[in-house]
Formats: C-alpha cells, structure tokens, sequence
C-alpha cells in the first residue's frame, strides 16, 4: 500500500484516495446502517411469508427448467424463454459448482472457483502503474467498464444469507482487503428495447455470464501476481456506490448507476483485492439534475415501484437501507411484478433517456448537452423522438434474422 | 428433419445438401480411416513415452499453477504468465468440474453441464428458418462466426480417450445427431503478434474461454426448444473438416483454418444437434492458390514442423490423420517446441499472410485481391510492409496502458 492510501480514514467516510462523500454525492445521515443480506428482496422471497408465494416459486424455476407450456403472447414464447434462460446458462453453470456446500458462487456467494495465489509477487512499480495493468487486462478480458476505489466497508454487508438452508452467515472478504475494481457490461440495447418480454430477460443473463467470466478473470489474474483477489458478482457488498466511488457514473432516479457510455443498461461486477492501486475519481456528468427534472421511470413503472420528487431517507421497507438520502425504490412491488409476469423487468432502464446506443455520434452529443442547461430541450427532444418506446420483441428476431 | 437433408447418402462422402468433396476441396483416398483421440499429440504426451517427458509435464502444471520464479525475458516475465493463466481460467472451470468422474468437460470429453431438453418442441418455420435462428442466437452469444453442415460421421472420432486413467473409451455423440453448428472466436490481433510469447498465449486462453460460453449457450438454446444438442471445444471430432464444410473458410498450408474475417487467427466450437437445420456451403476465396505460391508460414516454424511444397497424403506420424491429401503438420515437432518454451506457439498464425486486422478496409479488399492473379503482388506487398513480424510483448502492455 501507498502512504497516502493507508492514511486514508475510511470510517470517517472521506474515501476514494481522499474524496469525500459530498465528491461521491453520497448525504449519508447519522442513524446509517450497513445492510444484511436477509433484507434483500429476492432473499426474503425465500423466508419471509409476505413475499414468498408460489407465484415466486414458479418465477425462479422457470429459469432453469423450460416452462411446460408457453404463451403465444409475442415476447414470451418458447424461442424467447429458450433464448433467456440459455444466455443464463453459463453464469448458472458457475454459480452451481458448491451448491453441495451451500454456496451459491457469485450471488450469496463471493466466487472460491480460484488456482492459488503465486508464491512470488509482482509488486507493480506504482499504484498508478497497478491500476493502468488492471484496466488492461479487465478490457482484455470483456470489461466494458472499469474503476477502481478505495474499499468502503459501509458498503459491505453485515452478513450473508444461503436461499437453501435460510441461514445467515458472515461475509467472507479476506482481511486486509484495500481497493475494490468494479466492471461494468453492457446489456444489448435492442433486447432491452423488448422490455417487458421474456425475451429482453436474455440482455440479462448475458451480462451476468459475461461479467462472471471477466471478474473471475481478473480475481485470478491478480492472484497469479501473488496478491489476493476475491470477486463477486450481486451481493457480497452494495455494488452501486461503489461504482460510483470507482468513477463509473451517477446514482439515478430509478435506483440505478447510470453511465455516460452505456446509461443504465449495465450489469455490474466486482473484485476485492490488497494488491496496491491508484483509485478513480467519482464522475459527475448531470445526471442528478436531469433526474430531478425527468420523470420517465418514474411513469413507465407497471408497479409504481419508483418515487418521485426529492432524494429522501425514507424507506419503503427493510429491502432498503437505513440513513441514506436517495432516490430509492420499492423492492417488493418491483418483485412482485416480475414474478407476476414470470420474467425480470427493465422498464425504467428502457425508459430511461440515458439508455441509447452510445456508438452513435449524435448521442453522445447528446448526452453532454443532457449534462448543461440544455437539459429541458433534451428530455422534450427524446419524447418527442419516441425513444424509451418498447419494440415488439418478434421485430427483435426479424431485424437479426433478416437484417436487409 | 426435410426430406432434403435426410436422402443426403453421407456414408459415400457426399454431404452438405448434397455438397460433394470436390466443392469442399476434400481429397479423401481409398485408404481413409477416422481418427481415434489416442493419437493426437496432447493425449500422446500422457501414455507415448517418446513424448512423455519431464518438460512436458512442467509445461502442463504451469498453466494451472504459477512458476515459482520467472525468467525477464520480455513476454515471459511473471504478468506475462499471469495473464495468460487467468485467460484460461474460466475455460479451467468449467473443464474441471466433473475431473472426479474422470471428465474433462469440452477437451477429451463433450461438454455435460445442461439443463434438461423441454419437454415441448418448438419445430421451427423451415430448416431455413431454424438455421436463421441459430446463427441469430449465436451471434448474440458473441460468436465471431457461424455456419452449419450436415453431420459428416468420417469426421466424429473413432474413440475417445481420458489423460487422466490413460483408457480408450466410446465417443458419446448421441445417436440421430443430424447437423454440426461450427462457431469461431477471434484471438486478440496484437496479442498474437507477441509470439512466441507466454503473453501471446492470453489470447489462446481468451478463445477458449469464450467458446466454451458460446457453445454451452448455445446448446442450452437448442435443448430448450425440445431438440437434443451437444458441444465440445477441440476434440470429439476433427473441427476444421466441419468448418469447411459449414462455409467458414478453407484449409491452409500451416494445417489451419483460415477465413475472410480474420484469417487463422480464430479457435473453433462445434455443437452437434437433431434440430432440423439448413446448411451452408462450402465457401472459397483463394486460399489454396495462395497458400501454393506463399511459404510464409513454412518459413516462420521455428520447429520445421510445416511441410511446404504439393499436398500429399504421406504422414509424419500417427497424429496425422490418414488417406487425405492435404498440407499436413508434425504435431510431434510442433508440441515439443511448446514445451521447450513453455508456452504454446502460434507462429504459423502470426506469420500468415491473412492474419490481419479485417476491422480495416485495405485489408478487406486485400484479402480480395489475394484471390485473385494479384495474389503474388500481395504476398510481396506483405512481405514488404514487414506484416508478420514480432511485436516486442512490452509494447503490447505500453500501447494497452498508455494508448496516448
């Protein structure tokens, strides 16, 4: 570690190579509390009787197991659950191999699928130089995004919860953990266009398989320089923060990072390691003030599951976390749907002006304009433009099945 | 399955819609006999004692376990390896999880890990209309390229064989498998510009490791529309025959496949299936004149190991196949440079003339022109603009890490 690394008083909440929560534009009030697992939605649809309904069983199952028999309702027929579930398929493979011990790896888990750690270490000749080989390696390996921050431990969960043997157990970061690398893949624009649809489901699974891919590379990597790397998926720790402290982007409106290069169509990773690293700076480009004033997730939710108005530290239930002004959102009604419907949603990624298809210029024009006062003309402009409007998922199949 | 594909006589080697050897550049001899797996040369280096040394022993371990000291040699210093090892990593896992069961999952043994077939069959539109949807679903997976044939039974091995209990044992395609769906991953351009290198072999790890994820998806797809598919990386049969006679490219003098999209700068997955599937045909683009007139890659192997001059049928040893002519490979000299380096070598890739960046255009049109009579200019052109050469491993890292 660097002078200036260990000095930094993490408890006090001054992170992130010395920036402080108002940089990271966390309002972190007196009565905060760090979060256990149990208090997860999708955990309690496991033991807590107000949410765990046969509705939910049938939800997960179909996941795995090919329903019996399917809709003709476009978006969710055979080829479109088929497609979904087998863009799960490899992240399922992985997180499946201890499910003899009662882990599910990368979920409830951090992942253990690790070779050893060298025997020898390859110091780097500086963090800055640390984090320059991290970064390369990270997009070498399928990362669309990469930060690095300072390891927070608010963000880490107070403890773990196991879906099948409905115990909690303690968190298994290695002591001595320092930095944590967040990755970041993008979701495929045109599936999420489908959303509500089993078929936009598959945007999903594959950036779960990708990301189980890229942070397993990178944890082994590091390992294979002689310094410890654990990496994980959801869980182990509140990913959004930090991915904001790491420098990938803003929290939003609908309870999601936002990025400059993808929006909120993202799928996030992360990796806790001791080898030393140079940390990123959080990155502020708008996205608070054009939240406050767009409103389009907050419309498009089925569930009414996402408020409006001012970042609060109200909570809807214990799904949220305790002593945070934020714009936060009702976990159990946004479940519900999606157990209703029998498959996740992403509506208010969909609906979201910052999800489009940043490889085009005239987007990333406007994403900047977004970030200046321009921001009214924008949000009226991306209305007006119908974008945010779902696609029929069977012109998903047809424009790739038949791209003239 | 259509009545088309189902008269196909595929026993007398007519095959592929009714595609003949001569349109897939086949030139099978009476004395043509299938391949068992004992022979190839990576299962030789466990049970053929003139193989079977020390150093090859080594050469296996260090791609699981760390070297405890590294040599400073640029390209084999501790990253180097680091990051080659940790590119393979999630191929190594899902490879490894049935070892118990003396499996090695997509290598000597078929890939195991899926969820059931569905119950119900979702048939599709036409055979035309399911191999749209394939390649649609594939593409989405991150397949680099795929094309279809009809199962051509000359190229299943004859038998399989295990490295761990040295034992010969049944192939286990299972029975009315109809079709062959080919994909291909693209290696990293500049990493494989590094060789010979450890650093070089990340890309190699990379290919495997996203195959082994767009296979297994993509068999996950097919079982869940009812119709039964089975995947492999290497092995179970011989790939590139398939690859031909699915339309990916042709056969090359360093014993390759080489395409128009990224030349032989690729790693190859098959999946085998009883979904009704059209097929694609053969497809070629002058690679035999070429590879006639351009010795490149005979000039390149440090280990002699590629044979110049007319195709032949002669073989340099029992891991040659036998009674095809063709450019042929001594595996033998070829594995044992491998091992001296310790690190696998992919000079006849570095070094061919259609290994090139394709995302420009001068090498799309290129790649044209060496189809045509111009085929001798190009190759002195190439030879010219020094195409080919090593990249010192260093500047692969510099150029990642400081792209300014």
């Amino acid at each position: 570690m660097t002078e200036e690394s260990r000095s930094i008083p993490i408890a006090t909440g001054v992170i992130n190579g010395g920036v402080s929560d108002a940089e990271a534009g966390f309002d972190i009030q007196p009565d905060f509390e760090g979060f256990h697992q149990k208090n997860d939605v999708f955990r309690r649809s496991w033991w807590d009787e107000s949410i765990k309904t046969g509705k939910h069983a049938l939800f997960y199952e179909t996941y795995r197991e090919p329903l019996k028999t399917f809709r003709k309702a476009d978006g969710f027929t055979q080829r479109d659950y088929a497609f979904r579930n087998a863009a799960w398929h490899v992240s399922n493979v992985m997180s499946d191999i201890q499910t003899n011990e009662d882990r599910w790896e990368g979920f409830t888990d951090p992942y253990s699928l690790y070779q050893g750690i060298a025997a020898q270490k390859q110091e780097p000749e500086s963090p800055a130089a640390g984090a320059a080989e991290i970064k390369t390696v990270s997009k070498a390996f399928g990362a669309d995004l990469v930060g690095i921050a300072a390891l927070d431990p608010r963000w880490i969960y107070k403890s773990k919860f196991s879906d099948k043997s409905l115990t909690e157990r303690t968190n298994e970061i290695p002591e001595g953990m320092t930095s944590v690398i967040v990755t970041a893949q993008a979701m495929d624009y045109d599936l999420i266009r489908t959303v509500p649809s089993a078929l936009s489901g598959a945007a999903t699974g594959l950036g779960y398989s990708y990301d189980a891919m890229v942070v397993l590379s990178i944890a082994q990597y590091i390992r294979n320089l002689g310094y410890n790397a654990v990496a994980s998926l959801n869980d182990t720790a509140l990913a959004i923060p930090m991915a904001v402290q790491a420098g990938l982007g803003e929290y939003g409106k609908n309870g999601l990072l936002i990025t400059e290069e993808f929006g909120p169509r993202l799928r996030l990773g992360k990796i806790f390691t001791d080898m030393p690293l140079a940390h990123d700076r959080p990155k502020q480009f708008g996205v608070k003030e054009f939240c406050n004033q767009c409103n389009q997730c907050v419309k498009g939710c089925p569930a009414k599951a996402i408020r409006g108005g001012e970042p609060s530290a109200e909570r809807f239930n214990m799904s949220n976390i305790k002593g945070i002004v934020k714009w936060s959102v009702d976990g159990v009604k946004c479940f519900n749907y999606w157990a209703a419907q029998n498959s996740d949603c992403s509506i208010c990624i969909r609906t979201c002006p910052y999800n489009k298809d940043y490889s085009k210029w005239y987007h990333r024009i406007g994403v900047k304009l977004a970030g200046t006062r321009l921001r009214g003309l924008m949000l009226w402009l991306d209305q007006k433009m119908g974008y945010g409007e779902r696609m029929k998922p069977k012109l998903w199949w047809q424009n790739r099945e038949d791209p003239a």
